[in-house]
């Protein structure tokens, strides 16, 4: 058994059956490797940032890594906005990266970098440093990315190819630490205060049966609650208990805030302003507010907030939000209506990948009422996440109608995810927010305070020079794709979709919001 | 003035007149005061790797460098797969990342990473610490830049919106050193040993003065002379000296450089395998031979070689490539008849990016006799480099056609940089190489010696399902494009797109050589 059928037999062994990929010859074996090792499926990405942005969706809706295979620095550092999304997701994902033979890498040949450099930027990271050594370092790193962190292991060709790799078993999974009592009665204690009290849920704080805990307690003591800005999954819609999310905007973090004399922390981070602004806090937590911790992200954050439950809230059960659906709307499409018609059509059972930034900002509200979904949101700002990540989820769910709301210009990052949607059959419906516009920074540049907002600089907010055609790009990469520009046919075109397996493509004409 | 309006006029003023970017809100400041510096070209790109490609592609035919904007670490590292390239093909990019404010840096926001330890992966960088520093730091990255280095400088917002910029005067450009006497004395005595030598060209060395010269040297000693594999630009066609590159395939360098006693450098570094493959030997030159280096690549290598010349072939003239072109041929499309058509058709003083791979392995030979060209190869082996590099030599080069030829797999990587050829209206006719497979893996595979080349494995190296249809792409993206399946229709395509100004795509479909 040579190294690479060793590390593939490791991560099945341990729950890792997946694998993004997007090959070279460094990391021919372990391609080779994947015929000897049925249980393992492969699926290919056409760019880095698609393979990892899939396996961060993956294990969002799984609640295990997956494996990616990377070609060297420049394969792992096409992969690492992703990857930056997945590290404050605190998804796990298990990252092979095939390397030069170690002796061959002191020849400088042309694709050699400082893989461990780049690796380091995103979490754990090994180089396997022999045949014997590699099934080991395996388990390892899948107990790493079991605990929520991006695991890099380094695969030298030479280790992959080499005889004598034998199969490590797997390492026990990582539990999440229990929060102390103590930690709990204190926490009890500030709700007992009387004073304006919001619990901020974050991590799996967002999942239904956290929130209905944390409801209960609301429901018991008064406080607010909150779910992070952008969580990695949240759990709504009709049975769950209603959860408002903190605002991108800092105006908006402070509005919620007001008058908070204390934010008790349940897997989230304490709010700070997504960037600075001339003059403004970039800490928002209000002045006389004090911070506490009931559990942090990696921390069991749902038995926190039960055992917090069954002392303030004894017997007091959440309310959960009714099944209401806004009405069909007419008429062009608007940043206001397209979110209704998503809201009164949603199927049973979904899950949003919602990357429609600006556009989106009114899709909680549609959607408040509808049946029971998940939502995966951008936790890294960094663009490009919702068709990579809907990929992945629609892996890990293949039951799921996986919903992915996409803004035009985030598209363009890793716009060959679609291509591995068709490829795998996968169920997604993509709806492409078309606004021909980067409007967030339409926003932004006056939110900074720049002084100037003279051609030049709005012409680098502006897609439409020339329009981008998503029906054509999408059918390009084999999806069926159409064009909505009023709610009814928006409307149409997304039962049709609902209706037929596979993925389908919508380009929503939308005018921008600013 | 404000630091982004005093590095902005800092750049033009050393001759930095091109910026090719993709902002997010930390670089508002810098986007509005391209208004400010009418002198300053700004360039929109809708994904980083076609910036950094394009910033790339810009120097090489510019011979100065261009800058990039690159939104915090996750835009970096978009970028950092082209800039690789451009390390490898000693190319000068200034690259302005921009950053939280200072004061921001502590509050971990959702953006946050490590942007230095990304930069330094790839070459100079400084993270600029005050508005006031800010135009010194800027015209100390021109000068590394113009240097060959990428060069790194982080701007965070607060040093960019701060007040009290002041614009710095540039510094003096660096001089490449002048090799020493006794160096080119030593150089000469190998030549005049009379054993078997070869003079192995690189960097400029790759320019026709530096080959007239090389070749002259050649006529009166009977030594070889060859291009490293992948140079960052040759200069070759009727008129200029013909000049063979070493092979991609080790063994045949093993077979170009046999019997070969002396290797003499002049600006290439000594040969290695592209990728180590077990039992064979990764340093190329032969076991006999010794390597003297006449220049480093950051020498003066044409005045080296004109100094070897001097001594050795006073009065010799170079022999220059005739005119020669190939027969256009007839039928369907094969890799051995695409590259008679464009050896045939080549426009007069092309520059050819030539990212076509397994298809344009007899380019060389179909170009050889066509009108003098420019050539720019993949010097970094990270794939995705040709469409980038495409847009920055049109926009260096506005006068010269542009033809990219372009493999199909490698062209997912950075598609969207047909957009920014339709935005600019730049002269760019791209061919895509159209064989629906990674090709070059399939020969690798066989080459690494994997033992089983099973149905999984097979699929990872396989594009045809589904099958990506680049007419579709690229009018998706603005530009007119047509598929060619016969020569004919290659030539009549390839004809039409150059009698029209601006940009063309034809999907040449070809079947792939393994």
């Amino acid at each position: 058994m040579n190294g690479a059928q060793a590390l593939l037999r490791t991560l099945v062994d341990a729950g890792v059956n997946v694998c993004f990929g997007n090959p070279g010859t460094s990391e021919m074996h372990f391609v080779a490797a994947l015929d000897s090792v049925p249980e393992m499926r492969g699926i290919l990405g056409l760019f880095e940032g698609a393979v990892t942005g899939a396996a961060d969706g993956y294990a969002r809706m799984a609640d295990k890594p997956a494996a990616t295979l990377l070609h060297l620095g420049p394969g792992l550092a096409n992969g690492l906005a992703n990857l930056h999304n997945a590290r404050r997701a605190r998804t796990g994902i298990v990252n092979v990266v095939g390397d030069h033979a170690t002796y061959h890498k002191q020849y400088d040949a042309p694709l050699e970098s400082d893989i461990e450099a780049l690796a380091n930027t995103v979490g754990w990271t090994r180089t396997s440093g022999s045949t014997e050594a590699l099934a080991t370092d395996a388990a390892e790193a899948v107990k790493a990315a079991q605990a929520g962190q991006i695991a890099t292991l380094i695969l030298p060709a030479d280790v992959s190819w080499g005889d004598g790799g034998v199969p490590a078993a797997p390492l026990p999974p990582p539990v999440r630490p229990t929060v102390a009592e103590t930690t709990v009665q204190a926490i009890v204690d500030v709700l007992k205060s009387g004073e304006s009290t919001v619990i901020l849920l974050g991590n799996v704080g967002t999942r239904e049966r956290a929130i209905r805990a944390a409801n209960r307690i609301s429901q018991a003591t008064g406080v607010k609650l909150f779910a992070e800005t952008f969580p990695t999954r949240i759990e709504r819609g009709a049975g769950v208990p209603a959860l408002e999310r903190l605002g991108y905007l800092a105006e908006q973090v402070t509005w919620q805030l007001t008058d908070v004399r204390h934010l008790v922390l349940a897997g989230a981070k304490s709010p700070v302003s997504f960037f600075a602004y001339p003059g403004k806090a970039s800490d928002l937590v209000p002045d006389n507010c004090k911070v506490h911790v009931l559990a942090e992200p990696a921390d069991d954050i749902t038995a926190a907030l039960e055992a917090v439950a069954d002392v303030v809230a004894l017997g007091v059960e959440p309310v959960v939000q009714e099944a209401k659906r806004p009405e069909l709307p007419t008429g062009d499409l608007t940043p206001q209506n397209w979110v209704d018609v998503i809201g009164a059509l949603l199927p049973e059972n979904a899950v949003i990948v919602d990357e429609s930034n600006t556009s989106g900002l009114l899709l909680p509200v549609a959607t408040a009422g509808a049946p029971k979904h998940d939502v995966l949101t951008l936790t890294g700002g960094s663009i490009g996440f919702g068709l990579p990540n809907a990929v992945g989820a629609a892996v890990a769910c293949p039951a799921r109608p996986i919903i992915c709301l996409q803004a035009d210009g985030s598209a363009m990052y890793t716009a060959s995810a679609l291509w591995t949607m068709a490829r795998e059959g996968l169920n997604v419906t993509t709806v492409i927010l078309s606004n021909r516009s980067y409007a967030i920074l339409k926003l932004e540049l006056q939110r900074v305070g720049a002084e100037s907002t003279g051609p030049k600089a709005l012409d680098w907010l502006d897609l439409s020079r020339p329009d981008l055609d998503f029906v054509s790009l999408a059918t390009g990469m084999g999806i069926p794709a159409t064009r909505a520009a009023t709610a009814e046919e928006l409307a149409d075109q997304f039962r049709e979709a609902q209706a037929q397996p596979g993925p389908h493509v919508i380009e929503a004409s939308i005018p921008t919001l600013f």
